[in-house]
């Protein structure tokens, strides 16, 4: 048993696998810095100290760490790996880099399209990988549409849930909107009774809750949350009992407007963790949650409270902190060696007591596993589409109409209800490109039967062809922006041909075209080859006018995601995220 | 459900039962005083804050709490009940008289005496008090006596423990003496991998540890402990990763020998948290765990963070903090008001809501539980004693020998390893009272077999008759103290007679008895009646001599506790705590 190996260790009765010799440990339950050794067998801590000089054998491996900091690897707090559009295997490799050897993760996407076998796959593939999971059971899943009204997908059942929190290694329940609790039950008040029955967490998605919103959901049992835009949200939050992760990701720039809850208000850090939510696949190469310890830190909080938001208190938001968070006995032995506390500067990573990451260089080779046969060919249309299927008519006659549009923003991926005057031919609605306005639709692509939709937006600046993905937040349909049907349609049957993905079409041909085969989230490529699909699928956008950066990303968070403000779109018509109000495309 | 109307109150929707207005809550999570009202519907706080108006009803009942200050409700993080010699039901309403409203414990003594089955009616009757139970599984009634090598009660089985894991309320293992899982492991690292797997918390006894011990403990999964008694043993403990249970209770008064910890080293206050482990019936008059936060405030720690120490940071040590330990939505409405923040000065309590104490009064009637037969009538000898089975041989002779002698401490609990010269008279060796060396025995009364044990011991000042109890800590045998046989076979008889309890006599005659029908380690009578018959218990001992304080509490634990130093009794003779070595009596 590995237990009684780390206690011989520890007492200097056995050798170690490994010492990490000559550093200085970031102690984060303390909130020191102290000149130590850490002693390794297998993958866990044995001591850290000064070793007895019998826990250095022969056989011992030691890893120089003189003159290099010894910070727990980063654990990220809430983190889509779908969302990086990469493979875990291969986000990993680009997360471990930075000496990020954790996230969090509920795959709530993956169980939309597949259900709770793919998120079993998924899990099981991530667990052998080097990078530790704190796996949530994906409440988003089962609420998702069916809190705005509209159709679910078959995604995960209520009982699916319950059984996914006896899965080893589950710590508690995925960030569940509160609002989906407030007015509804659905099973939800007796998943969070069973979760907390067993010790285990409930994490929030808490977008847009005022102080009493905040409140109730707290009193119905979540502990954390990761929505935080203001200092006031950080402060109800916190107040309120909460673990507070501050995020910083892409699209969800949110820290610099949160530290201040601690540098000026000046709250206790315990409640204060970090997270980046979504990390595009240029972003995951840049740094992942690193990057929000960095910000911490010239923001003004000092290194080691800075590191602990990013490791221990993640951990212990999670009640995961006897395994992981800290350079302490029995913890896995991951961690990040670092030349310099202030920036954050990684040498050296550890995992499982092995070096896997030195100067950059990744010293292991993650071979992306191969997933069951039912996660790939999954963009399951009803039909095949053409192009008069994309007319939005109305029997107003054909002077011009008032319509509700889609207002999408340049600087985030919030959205806003805007309301534009078209003309109307022979009973159908036009789009404007002059007007930037262009025409959008969402199709049942997982076998619902709730079919299709169309309806306008404003903000791709698109002159001509459509731009297409089956990557969408908490919908994970066919979602298609165009200025014509017909290469609306053309974009739709192409992403069925490739399995689901991203595509940029004109005139009937692709441009580009970006596949997706898992589950139609995520490719089964290597990152650089990703890196080069984006290039692609960017410049073929702009060929066609539009000049947002990642329009398709824009595209993803016009649809049905969680709260997120405001006018959405679903293959059931446009709604609004906070009344839940169903409106139509006429005003 | 609950929980259902908990959000209703908070978004306005119903009104609170109860509403404490008008005070400043102690935010422990943010470390911040904050003007705010509590909501409280059934035994949980709905909301906090500026309240909806309609949350106040024509039928909600006001709590004026204005010039107060509203503190969470104590939890005192390791407390014996069965030390105080009280039944929980006496001793819940003086504890709640202090504000405390929580404790943690095992009943490892009633664990000893009345296995499985009296732990779990001692966690039902505790359960319906007026005070939150943290219950842990009592692992030092399985390792009592086994790591020393003598004899075992039946108490609990391996298999039990596991079980008790999964009882309802149950947080994780007891205080788990480290050197009983270092040196040998009898399925106790099994148990703590359970535990671990749980998400529940092995909590250590790590007394007298040095650094490598406490990593090697650490190692094993163990992340709370008790024992510190020097600055050293927290730093060792708190860089570790363990939170550390600063204790200030009768007989172990270590607090204001720990708290430079933060007040001069300055770690994180977040791993820093009260216990007292031990209350005598007087104390738990006085106070409990207030007086460790009175204690902490004194050292010079600003009155929150003391408070945090004794509410938030013991419920997160145990991982109870979405139950319990701040006046946040969704904990039980478990508080004390305070006329003072700096003294703990506490005007009333709520319990569940439910206002409990007023200005020292108690405002309810906890009945005594009755118990089942089985755990009384447990002083179970396997004979009669007289008089000749007091005596200790020795072949050498009539000459003087050198004795092996358990020196008492005046100031603490622990023993020392003394030797003295004492005559012998036909081959029986002589206690000597001018030299302050009294006999003493220990006998089993568990049906055992392990029969009894005659040693020496020094510090009573006995100088005639007879003190005995079966009251002793982690041992629960009968154990005496006399200057001769016939008055201690006398005392064995009696406190067989009486049930179990303590004892004072001479010449044949009780001169003061202090009857604990229960398992033979608490009172079923009030805790006036408790303090009398601890007053006439006092008096009759310094009848015949002794001028120790509470001689009957030094005699308790002069026989087997856990790893408490140093020369030590069992019915199977001395021995040592940090050698585990058996003594002989002559040396």
């Amino acid at each position: 048993m590995e237990r009684r190996s780390l206690i011989k260790v520890a007492l200097g009765r056995e050798p170690a696998d490994a010492i990490v010799a000559g550093g200085q440990v970031v102690s984060v339950h303390t909130n020191e810095i102290l000149r130590a050794d850490v002693a390794i067998v297998g993958s866990r801590i044995a001591a850290v100290g000064d070793l007895p000089k019998a826990s250095c054998g022969p056989q011992t491996r030691i890893i120089d760490a003189a003159g290099l900091f010894i910070s727990p690897g980063l654990i990220d707090g809430h983190l889509h790996y779908h969302h990086t559009y990469l493979d875990p295997a291969e986000a990993s490799k680009l997360l471990l880099r930075h000496g990020i050897t954790g996230t969090a993760d509920g795959f709530y996407g993956e169980a939309i399209v597949g259900g709770a076998e793919a998120v079993r796959a998924l899990k099981q593939a991530t667990d052998k990988l080097k990078i530790r999971l704190i796996f949530l059971a994906p409440t988003s899943a089962y609420l998702q549409n069916r809190m705005f009204g509209l159709t679910p997908a078959k995604a995960v059942s209520i009982e699916e849930l319950h059984e996914m929190l006896d899965w080893e290694g589950c710590y508690g329940l995925d960030e569940t909107p509160f609002s989906s609790v407030i007015d509804k039950d659905g099973g939800m008040l007796g998943l969070f009774e069973a979760t907390l029955a067993k010790g285990k967490i409930v994490t929030g998605h808490v977008r847009g809750a005022d102080p009493q919103q905040v409140q109730a959901f707290v009193a119905m049992g979540g502990t954390v949350d990761h929505e935080s835009v203001s200092v006031a949200d950080v402060l109800a939050r916190a107040r309120a009992g909460m673990k507070v992760l501050m995020r910083f990701g892409s699209g969800v720039p949110d820290l610099p407007n949160l530290i201040s809850a601690y540098t000026e208000v000046g709250i206790s850090p315990r409640q204060l963790a970090l997270c980046t939510d979504v990390l595009l696949p240029e972003a995951v190469f840049e740094g992942g949650v690193d990057i929000a310890v960095r910000k911490t830190i010239a923001a003004g909080i000092d290194p080691v409270n800075a590191i602990a938001m990013g490791s221990l208190n993640v951990a212990e938001a999670f009640r995961a902190d006897h395994d992981m968070g800290s350079i302490t006995p029995g913890r896995f032995a991951d961690m990040a060696l670092l030349e310099e506390l202030g920036t954050f500067k990684v040498r050296k990573v550890i995992f499982g007591g092995e070096e896997v990451v030195d100067r950059g260089r990744i010293l292991f080779d993650n071979k992306r596993p191969s997933y069951p046969a039912f996660m790939t060919d999954t963009v399951r249309l009803a039909r095949t589409f053409r192009a008069e299927d994309f007319k939005v008519p109305t029997n107003r006659g054909d002077g011009p109409v008032r319509v509700r549009v889609i207002g999408v923003s340049k600087t985030d991926l919030v959205t806003s209800e805007l309301f534009e005057t078209l003309s109307v031919v022979d009973g159908v609605i036009q789009p404007d490109p002059a007007k930037d306005v262009a025409m959008t639709a969402m199709i049942d692509r997982l076998g619902k039967g709730s079919g299709m939709s169309v309806a306008f937006i404003k903000g791709f600046q698109l002159k001509a062809g459509a731009i297409a993905s089956t990557h969408n937040a908490v919908c994970e349909n066919l979602a298609i922006a165009g200025t014509n049907g017909a290469d609306m349609a053309f974009a739709a049957g192409e992403l069925r041909r490739m399995g689901g993905g991203q595509i940029v079409v004109r005139d009937g041909k692709v441009l580009a075209e970006f596949r997706m085969p898992i589950l139609g989230l995520f490719s089964d490529q290597s990152y650089e080859e990703v890196l080069e699909r984006r290039r692609e699928i960017q410049a073929a956008a702009e060929s066609l006018g539009c000049t947002l950066n990642d329009p398709l990303l824009k595209l993803e968070f016009s649809y049905a995601c969680a709260e997120f403000p405001l006018l959405r779109m679903s293959e059931e018509g446009l709604f609004r995220t906070d009344t839940k109000q169903h409106l139509s495309v006429v005003a």
